[in-house]
């Protein structure tokens, strides 16, 4: 069994976490911490964990983390970068789902995230947790950057296109759209019900941290530098997302059967029949990303529709995937359940 | 591996038996039958169950359900009494999910469901599957009559007063109120997203159908008529049920004490720590039904609060927790999923 | 033109008198005032009120509010007792929308306000804006005590039955579901979209500060003491109230006849026709209390269906129709507005 | 006064036109129809507007439409243009809210509706009601194609482009997202509010009927032929559009002057300052249309948001605006109401 342990489980990606790792046949959960709720059992706060997670929150120094076999981070940016140094030292291999190890670049990683980078010398070792794209560097990671909800909807959604030099790769669009629970258990006006429910909105369309992660990954995929515009909007529901990408065709080719070959035996990814519509239910709570590739009356401009649930591919399952990954489990243990609909 | 069928599987209780049974490690889906959909693979009607289930829907005649050990009964009122006799002579055992068998007074289902009944002889052997009251006889049972999920809602949350009577039985209260999934995949307008969205409103005061069957299955726990005013109402929401309950005190007991008590021991009834709140996301997708009991005030009226999720505890995860009884197998095979929160 | 100021208009009750008055035939808006949002034009605050609304937000000691003739208050309670001395002294009249002087045993409110009264004497000659209860005291009111948006819909639901003398009094139940906006603009998580959508919970079932309001008034119309079981719940929706109230009858009556005479004439009143099924959307945004009496089977116990806005009819609206009736306004002027469906 | 007459007034454009033509201070409302409901009170099927609106519903021929000033169609395609013969004959003016008018190419126009067109000669006369574009011709129009929900919200987006000659127009994106009663009041499954709720997808990529609509206005804005990628979206709301546009820029300009200078002026435009995120409940249940411009990173491509509520401005609320032009009205007239927020 590999030991874990969560920090920051208050959060919406730390009870996704738990939900996934405490039903997971080859998991034992050791800890995990929330210094301010430190004391309170896990399903006082989260009442859906009562009989599944016994435990209760702890402080960061009781937690014993450094006797885990991994550590997830469920935390707001800028923590895990704290903590890195010395769980590493102790042998311990870390799954970062914040931000903090996602942009080898620090530079721009400080110009984004707004704060000094705690230890540089392990962004340069963080392997980006996109499974589908660096499978095998994870295999051996000490450190795992789990992708962001809208890289991992754009770039699943982008790649075969990019790797095949097949658009315009300078002027791809992205126009995403994210349930609420994207966002975080922040108490914000704008996500309030009353504020979201019955709404739809844009949102840093000046600027958003996750277009540096998009094109740092995707230009290594390119071998080039990559152009992208992208919106994000806030949808009024819980879970869910989707990208939808545009193209400009730079040379002919079968997309369908493009997509279908680079994702050809991926578990997690379903490239759906030609003409096909996908909704953002068709993946609620499971692992999944399912996609179409469409070209509108035949024209120049390629239209890719790719959905997850933003909290578990684009997120806590990802993360469990890539742990999976780490410690030679098979890749989808734990991560088989049937999205629920309706 | 038990070998089991499904009749009709184009509607909420179809898909939700097709997410639990497509996971559940003793049962082997045999067949799942829609006489208008024949012909069309499951997973293209529910995108959600790609890579999960095979099966095509088949015409009933095609599906050899009298190979089955089990045949689920997902279909509107009225179809399962006339398939019954034919499976039950070849030796298939029947969770109905439907109505036909839940009142064991032939003469009140039919003033109910305006239908004569096709065989009525076997109506008196149908055990009714509340499975916290009659998991003796479910064991044996050739018919399972799977509980409405409004009764199973309303019974489970009274239970414990009416057998111990300390209520007044005669005039009891059950507020409920149901998430939209209740009502079926029905094209009626009141069901439209754009109708029930962002509104709410009772319906059925003059008359519902579930009142018939809480009366007899109350009754026969309380050894004596009881009595019940009962308003469902629409809530804007897929899934979930809660039923606020009212009951005037006739004798003082420890409350608390008697719930605890009734179903300790209980896999799937949580009887929350006084002064708690059940929500019903705590419950969304799994099969467990959460309660509370409040005596606002030290006065004399209880107020129960007990939640369920309408398709999993209220329909489709208690037809798999009554195959788990009738086949000897862990009652709680297949149905340990923790809700999904948010 | 009576010239009107706001006291707190960042809350949903605050921008909902703004949409009322602004559009008002009768009413000049002066000023709203908001310490911490002092300079911000409302309707960068507020978007929806650009070519509405042309004010800014000014400090109480800017707004000169003794130079307007009435003043709301749409501020949290505990705020308008600290005015309201100075504001009468100078002539203006009063109209809280808040809970300050709903109650008129001062040792009462401040048990369930846990705070001290700032002017209990003023508490004494406040009229509770019930319009359809207290019309005659309304008018010469120098402060008026709009009720709460639970006591509106509780009330108006239950006086035609509590002044007949026809029901057990001591035993009433209200069962009650609120809009999420009944909870106010506050950042609180259960508040949440990601909490509150796709969910459904009881709260305040131990004590509920619109309990001592209901019955006061309840009383008060029963010349003698209620008692009453009330369960607010937390309903998805964004605005809407609807209040299931059952009583036990003590003296066989035309219940029907009764309501439709208590409210014979009433602006905002609508009794349904027998059998009816209000919803909430009937009365979105519009200042209507919609109602339906039912006597399940005939049997002993009543229901009684009560809708409204929670923000109109419980709220903002009838503030301004306290307005019209204090300053001889046509009791309807600039509230005849349709409710908004779908 | 004006005397109108609706024909088809049980779907969504049917209610929200009673809801606005009944306050409207220049209208008296003659006669409704609706064959299948003829003889039904209109206040039975739609609550919300007892005591607005007495008539009930009438056959065509009992409602004697020619003897009205104007007709409004909220009618399926494919009604309007069967009855628009014989009313323009007898002087009677129709403002058209189907879809039977907006394409002056009959031959595209049955390639896409599928069915012959009834009176081709009258296509030709008809103007395309969108104000802010053709509001000269609206005035002496006898029969006004009012535009469909997204070539409203898209044209009145990108118009100020196309009209400067500034962008490429030969490869404009239209990413739309609509609430759910852009779809109409129609018992479809995908539209159920189980299916639709806490859901997103894309839909009619392949192929929309409202493409044509946009191309043809737009193209005759740009003097040349326009090309545009336009993928819709079904969204979990009640109603709101917002459409995302996307534009490679060919020549520079103060593209935020631009907007400001082509709608100075226009009562139903509001172009936000620089910076801004316009939400759809900005403009719920009112006729507005805001939009703001942004030029992400100072880059090459433009996106500009531009958000309406569907059955306003998007249909029956420009509908009124066209009448208003029509009879010489001023053009706000009853149609000055504050969006509902929140």
């Amino acid at each position: 069994m590999i030991k874990a342990g969560i920090v920051g489980g208050t959060g919406y990606t730390g009870v996704e976490l738990l939900r996934l790792l405490s039903r997971h046949p080859g998991v034992e959960l050791r800890a995990i911490t929330s210094r301010k709720e430190a004391g309170m059992p896990v399903a006082q706060m989260f009442p859906s964990l009562r009989r599944h997670v016994d435990l209760a929150f702890t402080t960061p120094e009781a937690a014993r983390l450094s006797e885990c076999d991994v550590v997830f981070f469920a935390t707001p940016n800028g923590v895990a970068m704290n903590d890195a140094r010395a769980l590493v030292a102790a042998g311990v291999r870390i799954v970062d789902i914040s931000a903090d190890f996602r942009i080898s670049d620090v530079a721009e990683w400080e110009k984004w995230y707004k704060v000094k980078h705690a230890c540089p010398e392990l962004v340069a070792e963080a392997v980006y947790g996109l499974c589908e794209v660096n499978r095998e560097q994870v295999r051996k990671a000490r450190i795992v950057a789990n992708p962001g909800c809208y890289p991992t909807a754009v770039q699943l959604g982008l790649l075969p296109l990019v790797e095949a030099g097949v658009v315009d790769i300078g002027h791809l669009i992205a126009d995403a759209k994210s349930g609420v629970s994207g966002a975080g258990r922040k108490t914000e006006t704008n996500l309030l019900f009353s504020e979201a429910s019955d709404n739809f909105a844009a949102y840093g369309v000046a600027g958003h941290r996750h277009v540096p992660e998009i094109l740092q990954h995707l230009s290594a995929a390119a071998g080039k530098r990559v152009g992208i515009t992208f919106v994000p909007h806030l949808t009024p529901m819980i879970r869910g997302m989707q990208a939808t990408l545009y193209a400009r065709i730079t040379r002919d080719a079968d997309f369908q059967g493009l997509y279908e070959k680079r994702y050809a035996g991926e578990p997690f990814i379903d490239v759906l029949p030609p003409g096909s519509l996908p909704d953002t239910r068709s993946v609620r709570a499971a692992n999944m990303c399912r996609m179409a590739v469409h070209r509108p009356y035949g024209g120049d401009t390629l239209v890719v529709l790719s959905v997850i649930d933003n909290l578990v591919k684009g997120a806590s399952g990802q993360a469990v995937q890539n742990m999976n990954i780490m410690f030679g489990l098979p890749e989808t243990l734990g991560l088989e359940m049937v999205a629920v609909v309706p």
